[in-house]
């Protein structure tokens, strides 16, 4: 017997028919003796419904919504979802109940729209599981400390999942989702990407914030900080043995590392270049401050040598519907940084290549540029970490980098 | 400066640009220096659209629902609508949060699905209003025993409303709703029919129960109960002074009561005749009994005189939807209880003159008996209460019937 955590996102319970499949998977885990409790999404659809309502109450003072408010209109959608699922598995002969964020409770930090789960109390979930009972738990949702709902931020559910499964120190965490598994790179680009058996916290990490949209990045965090065994697999296939999910686990439980395990790539990517910056300490700095004091993510930062010992180019890339406000935020201070002019592109992508294995492995990059090369794609700039290496081109040549590879590192199915 | 608790129903926050009409509303009794606090319904059509996904889960145990999960699902609307009134306001520059039930809490009975209100904590909003906050404290719903959400049935916005005004001890609690008033008969049948200024809680709560749709029935009791001054007027239009709504108050506080206050009907009445029954002791209380214990609501009960000594035929009334069930009941006993037939008019109506005035004015009735009589409306049955003459007739006489007496109540308004 295990005790196991069954996820389930909103498309895995957008109508009635669809929660009594998702109920046939609980009902499964629960005949083969498990010990099951249940996080569930809002029905597909149903935040986006609840968050536009919340908006177009605020029409006369823009961005200023209260966020106590928005949580708690917002959250309602994960309770109506789980009463849904206690009700369809208690039609199937399960003793269920549902469990709403304030009741159990789930602690969260007061940072309304974008809590931190605290604690979660066990002591009744743990009576109840032993009882046999099947807690259904609202994902997204906690307790702030001023005794309001809640909510971690969009994606949340998947955090809450791995938060109560760390809590009742669950053997599994199974994130049920629209895809079958993680795939060595998007499958709509690549016909021969293959489903990972296994991939480590760290790849998995590298995956989700690279674009991978399989699993929420901050859940990944916590599953590693937690070490939570997650499995993705499809709600809308019976798994089998054959054909499991992915696991993501810790890297000693894969016994092979190929030097490659994924290939990721984000399109929403827009690149700045600051011509002729002056070349002295602290510009830099100055500049990246302002652009964080914006809340404008920066991603790649690309300093090239200076060629005069007086200025340099600097160039650096941007969420693609962040470019007009970095623009508009280096403009205003464009006499006070000193630089001669900015080019922004935002026909860039970035394509990423993954893999615990490149610790030992030799020439990951080398073969990437390569590649990369053969094809006369030109690489406009680069950035590395141990396990990783990104490289942004322009947006048009993606398919065809992706592709290429793939097939370079050997991740093509055997067709 | 009067502290005021304000009602809105469902159709009255069906929208955001309805919300904001509401809003205008509490800002108007805000800005005029009164402590206000607010009870809302959820948007019109979102509570059934709750209920049929509810229902649609529990496809294999027909009523079997666990009334737990169903009001933790249902409740949801209240606390959306409850959000979206505070931020509103929130946007009109007034202080305003939202309380869920379970935040308050409003303690209710165990009863999920049809709760009675046990206690209100008043520490927390009496703090809130003193320093000019408006609490947005959703209807409907309450904490019960067990923790958990639980609703008041259907309808039960009203009694919230009035529970948090007798709580807090509110100089009055104003209704809002789609009509501007308590009127002297439906408007729809009786062009003439006029805006009661005043009306007595007696008088209301006969009303209530006869069909006017204004209030909900327990709301009134519960007024009357804790002599809550209750204002019923239309979140449609703007209150003046010239036109106020009404007022449901102490019958003390009216000056001068008219024989007849109002004119109510229901068109929801079937008539069930037994023919013939054994006229000895035990027969009609096994009969009630018999549909009690089925959840048939008797209403009009005629017990004609025994013609031999032997038998008698017993007529009574049901409503309209329960008549089949109620055929269904009595045959299945028709041995044992022992009657000769069962004739069963799904065409009948239920007229009552309702007034306080009643107890001090003389030949009300028979004022009643007549103008039916003129207008060749034969009396299936009569029953009566202090304040109250009920008649059944066939259906399709009860416009004809509704106008004739209130020309003869003299209620027609001055045309």
């Amino acid at each position: 017997m295990a005790r196991l955590v069954l996820k389930f996102g909103g498309t895995s319970v957008a109508d009635p028919e669809r929660i009594r499949r998702v109920a046939r998977h609980v009902k499964r885990e629960a005949d083969a003796g498990h010990q099951v409790a249940v996080v569930v999404s809002a029905m597909a659809g149903e935040t986006n419904r609840l968050v536009a309502l919340a908006e177009a109450t605020a029409l006369e003072h823009e961005g200023l919504m209260d966020a106590r408010e928005y949580d708690a209109i917002v959250a309602t959608g994960e309770s109506v979802a789980a009463g849904l699922l206690a009700l369809t598995l208690q039609d199937m002969g399960l003793p269920a109940r549902s469990w709403q964020g304030w009741q159990i409770p789930i602690r969260t930090s007061e940072v309304h729209g974008a809590a931190r789960i605290l604690d979660i109390a066990t002591a009744e979930l743990e009576a109840r599981l032993a009882q046999g009972q099947i807690p259904v738990v609202t994902g997204f949702q906690g307790l702030g400390p001023d005794q309001r709902v809640t909510t971690l931020g969009r994606g949340g559910s998947d955090t809450s999942a791995v938060a109560v499964a760390a809590a009742l120190r669950a053997d599994r965490c199974d994130i049920y989702t629209d895809v079958d598994g993680v795939y060595t790179t998007d499958p709509r680009i690549v016909r021969a990407a293959r489903k990972l058996e296994r991939v480590a916290y760290e790849e998995m990490l590298e995956m989700a914030s690279l674009g991978a949209k399989v699993l929420q990045t901050r859940s990944v965090e916590l599953a590693m900080a937690h070490r939570v065994k997650l499995q993705v697999l499809s709600s809308f296939a019976e798994p089998d043995a054959e054909n499991p999910g992915t696991l993501v686990c810790d890297e000693d439980e894969i016994v092979e590392h190929q030097a490659v395990s994924g290939i990721a790539y984000s399109r929403n990517e827009a690149k700045v270049t600051l011509v002729r910056v002056k070349d002295k300490p602290g510009v830099a700095g100055r500049i990246f401050s302002l652009l964080a004091d914006s809340h404008i993510n920066v991603d790649m930062i690309v300093q090239a040598v200076s060629a005069d010992g007086v200025s340099t180019d600097m160039t650096f890339t941007v969420a693609r519907e962040n470019l007009a406000k970095a623009r508009d935020t280096l403009n205003a201070v464009r006499g006070v940084i000193g630089y001669e002019s900015l080019v922004a592109d935002p026909g860039v992508a970035k394509l990423s290549v993954i893999g615990i294995g490149m610790r030992s492995h030799e020439g990951v990059a080398a073969a990437m540029f390569r590649t990369l090369g053969e094809k006369g794609i030109n690489i406009q700039a680069i950035s590395t970490s141990e396990i990783k290496i990104s490289v942004l081109i322009a947006d048009e040549y993606t398919e065809l980098a992706v592709r290429a590879l793939h097939t370079t590192y050997g991740l093509d199915a055997d067709s």
